[in-house]
């Protein structure tokens, strides 16, 4: 039989409303890598209107400036992460990298001995 | 403005089914607290027949039994935990204590320090 594997989401709220998430968070990392809310869109299959919106509304949830935009030139507008949203999404990860390592521990350290004796019976 | 606070959500898995959760580990709870599937199925506003499916569904998920009914007698039939059903109840009750624990210290090393900035900030 394969095995039993611990899984969990993460997410932060205020007031109820969502945020930052893991959705969220891979949204405004591909705004910094692409330097284009077009581009970060188009990855993740959302329409540009779409994801300004969950953007905007992170801004107005967090209170915060996560993306800057500069609008002209040949190439046409760029949008990038404010400073503030560079931090944001760096401290979201270690969040997650954390909360991950320790699920993966509290399983080991709980779950698998009853698991094991439930194989052992079996 | 109000706190930003991380919410998580656990389960388990096997082969991309649940193979607990949240929600059942509760189901589970109430078998042992009222010794009826019945009485625990009211409590959570599911019929018996759910609340049967959703046990029976689990047991098959983890490969063990984890309640045991007897039939019968003046006050008709009970339900109760097996012995693995209690253990596994008992440990999954560790497993998300340990990791809400970890949630909680991972936001405030992690976030609680970028969220201080932007309210100083604003």
């Amino acid at each position: 039989m394969s095995a039993v594997l611990p899984r969990h989401k993460l997410w932060l709220e205020r007031d109820g409303r969502i945020a930052l998430s893991d959705y969220r968070v891979r949204l405004l990392e591909l705004v910094a890598e692409r330097g284009s809310l077009a581009a970060a869109a188009e990855a993740m299959g959302l329409s540009y209107r779409r994801a300004w919106g969950k953007i905007k509304e992170l801004e107005s949830n967090l209170g915060v400036r996560l993306v800057a935009s500069e609008v002209g030139g040949a190439g046409g507008g760029h949008t990038r992460l404010t400073p503030l949203g560079e931090a944001f999404v760096a401290a979201y990860r270690r969040f997650q990298q954390r909360v991950e390592t320790a699920v993966g521990e509290a399983f080991a350290a709980e779950l698998e001995p009853v698991l094991g004796a439930c194989l052992a019976d079996a």
